[in-house]
């Protein structure tokens, strides 16, 4: 029986953002990279996304399949008043749960809605109905709760509110290792580092080497190597090498902060 | 037997974006809504976009699933010289089958790596490798081809490779009616017109109707209420009833093209 130390499992999250706006190209997606920065920031990693139609079918096979596979799982959009918001009755559907009025929901809508010179119609009460079993999210912005079901974090698709959402929920969020990295930007071409680059993620499995090369206006163009792991000395050391690559082949490297 | 003019089905897509990078958060997308709206634009409608990691299961389960259900499908990402460009390989194996260096492919890259100063190494010659099967896209940026095989286009991450290379795919694709779309944008909260909303899309079964809240800088907010359909007549009549829901709440039209 081994006494090593085995490395913690790495905790995973997915996002299913469910928005014909989005596939129609009419809204551009700003949900990914925010939800991504903030998971990777707290050693949780973003493992896939999906973005769905707003059809029931699609959405509870979506949200089944990321559930049984991710620690974490986030939705967002679809949890307004409106007949084309059905996130909330299909996440119900996906854990087999009912749905009911939620008397917290309910009153912090009144509150809100109290203050706010606007009637609070059988529409908005609509964002009151809750999974049995959730538990609520709050929302800072607009009152409206999400919800937290099994291990799906709901939240609407308008990314102010889900920015102040997340910022909430951030806390009680359970990360493994933070994943840690390096960027050695440069002005040589991925394809001359690559047979070295190679070479380097060989020696190194532990640490994960993408290579991206960038384009800015202007013709001016190079590459980004970036080096990810949860050991830093590891890191210090594979992305030491790769500037030794770079230089080998007379290339210039970059202010990492600047890179694209 | 029905006489009756069946609709044509619609003509649908999948977009399979491989990249840690997005994962991470790293690199923001700009490839989704680009392609979205070249699509839309072309009678193609986008229907599902995954995001997945640079890891083989997850990328032909991924491309296998998206190739059974949509009319077409594109992936971005992952077919550069670096040991990180596993893509290539991924769907020749989605598709049993093999790899090898196409002619043609070597021919563009040699002339274009003779005019550049930059050394045609083996590392780049792994750019030329295309399932056996596949036909070329021309990338007119940096020469190295993306390929069609079956229904899957295999285009690079680069948004500005990318643009240019569905530039001259699109003559080849074929769309299906175009889906029009008007929006309604309006100073009234989404849960003032919601009840009415529901009764003009249960009257417009063939007008897809969505409503979006939007904030502006300056606490400027309301709702753009987009109709979606290939009905033009229909379309406009339907606009017109949300128009009058609108106004019958006293609430103010905005210029619709200056929603957000």
């Amino acid at each position: 029986m081994s006494t090593e130390t085995v490395p913690a499992a790495p905790v995973t999250a997915a996002l299913c953002i469910i928005g014909n706006e989005i596939l129609s190209g009419r809204t551009k997606d700003k949900n990914i990279g925010f939800l991504a920065e903030e998971l990777t920031g707290i050693g949780i990693q973003m493992a896939e996304v999906r973005v769905v139609r707003d059809d029931e079918a699609e959405i509870v096979a979506a949200v089944r399949s990321l559930s049984e596979r991710y620690t974490y799982v986030f939705t967002s959009g679809g949890i307004g008043p409106t007949h084309d918001d059905i996130t909330t009755a299909c996440i119900a559907k996906a854990f087999g749960a009912k749905v009911a009025r939620h008397p917290e929901a309910m009153r912090r809508l009144t509150a809100h809605y109290a203050h706010s010179g606007v009637e609070f119609n059988e529409a908005r009460k609509k964002m009151a109905e809750i999974p049995v079993g959730a538990t609520l999210i709050d929302n800072p912005v607009s009152a409206a709760p999400g919800f937290i079901l099994g291990n799906v974090h709901v939240l609407p698709g308008v990314p102010r509110i889900l920015q102040a959402m997340v910022a909430g929920l951030k806390p009680g969020l359970v990360g493994g290792p933070q994943v840690l990295s390096r960027t050695v930007a440069c002005t040589v071409g991925e394809g001359t580092v690559a047979e070295g680059l190679g070479a380097i993620q060989a020696r190194y499995p532990a640490v994960e080497i993408g290579s991206y090369p960038y384009f800015r206006p202007g013709g001016v163009f190079g590459t980004s190597l970036v080096l990810r792991g949860t050991d830093a000395v590891l890191l210090d050391a594979a992305a030491e090498e790769v500037r030794d690559l770079v230089r080998s082949f007379g290339g210039e490297l970059i202010d990492d902060e600047s890179a694209a």
